[in-house]
């Protein structure tokens, strides 16, 4: 009989190889450039990849957007293939939630802030569906959106916690030309609005600009500068704008202390949107001598 | 591409084939008889046996016994391999809970009576450690022994909401002849208190007998019969006497309309213990006809 200490060495001895690595591409369906690439890299990385189409109910607040969010599984079917996927997984409500379900997985602190302020309960409903979706289909990889940069830093907080068999891939927003980070959401907005909604990533540029410059040190001073630009655009409502350590989502000082992301949410009308940049830790030698904040270097995104 | 709507298909698609089923016993060490049992019963069933043994401390309370829970893995090993096991899985704390975890699993409602009342987030802390080895081991069966009843409902019910891909099989309490149950805890009982401990069965058994012989019809007659028989005895003091839907532990008025559970917490000095029994619900033609009644036939274990 044998004796075992650590983890790693238990999955080494018990766990079944896979013939071949599987993807999970977990979505509401919807599918846009930003899935799509999504589904293109778990191509790209796993023999096998199946994406799963699931508007779930548990993540939508009692006055949010659940009957009227856009649905079209004909077409997401053909997108997900053309990208790449082997198999979709599109069950009904009925099969992901029969009976009376009563076990919630809550990710503590981190659900705290950012859009689990706003949306109460719609992290424990991420956490609970995305960890049914690991035990269905039982995942080597799984690929998540940096837009939704909370939702992935509680994913991984989960995984980490609940030893889930899984590694969590990130990977980066894709935008349109003026700078809008693509979202399901997205298609609810007028001509005007999206027009406005530009304002968001603009904003966050300017703002990691100034950082890069190091005329932002603070991350309160970024709050401020980011929420002053977006009061200026008619028509839009904040709902928050902060900037915190990054993936721990904790209050943060000083910027060059810690990884950190500025997030913000808006109302254009009634349509909720969010974005965010990451912004990397700077050691000393980063910090740009005086005459350089005179002449900043151009952004490059 | 493959469209699939149902988990059960998909997992037919996705599901590796392991080659030996894998059975795991979870236990917190101090192997008794009622261990050993879901351990020949695992090793009856399965190729290959885990017995997990982990002090949990996310399910002590903070005046409970975390810190003088009797361990001993030495000799648990050599038990675990005399009653069948391949392999033991040992981790300290900080293998389990390295660095801040933030995840818990919750099942609500079944875990707000019983030992859920009287020590909360006992039941938290059990979902979370049993979803984690059940991420760590990835067994096909877990076995549960029938003792702790309302654990076994939780984890059963966290099973089919999370969608684990794990059978639970509970096996039923072993019993010394005298009929206390077996638990790690007896340890702590001076010789007195062990005969104290006895009234525990033998008023559950005693109840058993009045409500098959058709004398105890609601679930409140039920529990004020066993009340009134366990506060006869001296040096015992109830924590919670309770008659319950089971599987479900919801309240229930009539005992013939549901299976339930009869299950009783006491303490003895400063030691807690706890014992149950499950009664089947009844159909017409069980209730005993008024002859019967007058001479009930005598019970049998």
């Amino acid at each position: 009989m044998q004796r075992i200490k650590t983890i790693a060495q238990l999955r080494d001895l018990l766990r079944p190889q896979r013939e071949r690595q599987l993807g999970l591409v977990p979505t509401m369906g919807s599918l846009h450039e930003g899935h799509l690439s999504l589904i293109r890299q778990a191509a790209a990385e796993c023999e096998q990849v199946v994406v799963s189409v699931f508007v779930n109910p548990l993540q939508f607040g009692p006055d949010e957007d659940l009957d009227r969010y856009p649905r079209n599984l004909e077409r997401d079917c053909q997108l997900a293939e053309e990208a790449g996927a082997d198999l979709v997984f599109a069950p009904g409500v009925e099969e992901m939630y029969p009976g009376e379900g009563k076990t919630t997985v809550r990710v503590a602190g981190l659900t705290d802030r950012l859009c689990g302020a706003s949306r109460p309960g719609h992290f424990d409903g991420v956490a609970t569906v995305v960890s049914k979706l690991f035990h269905i289909v039982e995942p080597d990889r799984a690929y998540f959106g940096q837009k939704d940069a909370q939702q992935a830093a509680v994913i991984q907080q989960m995984v980490r916690d609940l030893n889930l068999p899984v590694q969590i891939i990130t990977c980066p927003t894709v935008r349109e030309e003026n700078g809008l980070a693509l979202s399901s959401r997205n298609v609810y907005l007028t001509p005007e609005e999206k027009r406005q909604a530009t304002t968001l990533y603009q904003t966050l540029r300017e703002a990691t600009r100034e950082r890069e410059a190091g005329r932002l040190c603070q991350a309160e001073e970024a709050v401020q500068f980011i929420r002053e630009r977006l009061e200026q655009t008619a028509g839009l409502s904040i709902d928050y704008v902060e900037v915190l350590s990054y993936p721990g989502l904790e209050p943060l000082e000083r910027l060059d202390d810690s990884p950190s992301i500025a997030a913000v949410a808006v109302y254009l009308g009634s349509t909720r949107l969010i974005d965010n940049v990451i912004w990397p830790k700077r050691r000393e030698e980063d910090v740009p001598h005086p005459d350089e904040i005179q002449n900043p270097p151009s952004y490059r995104n």
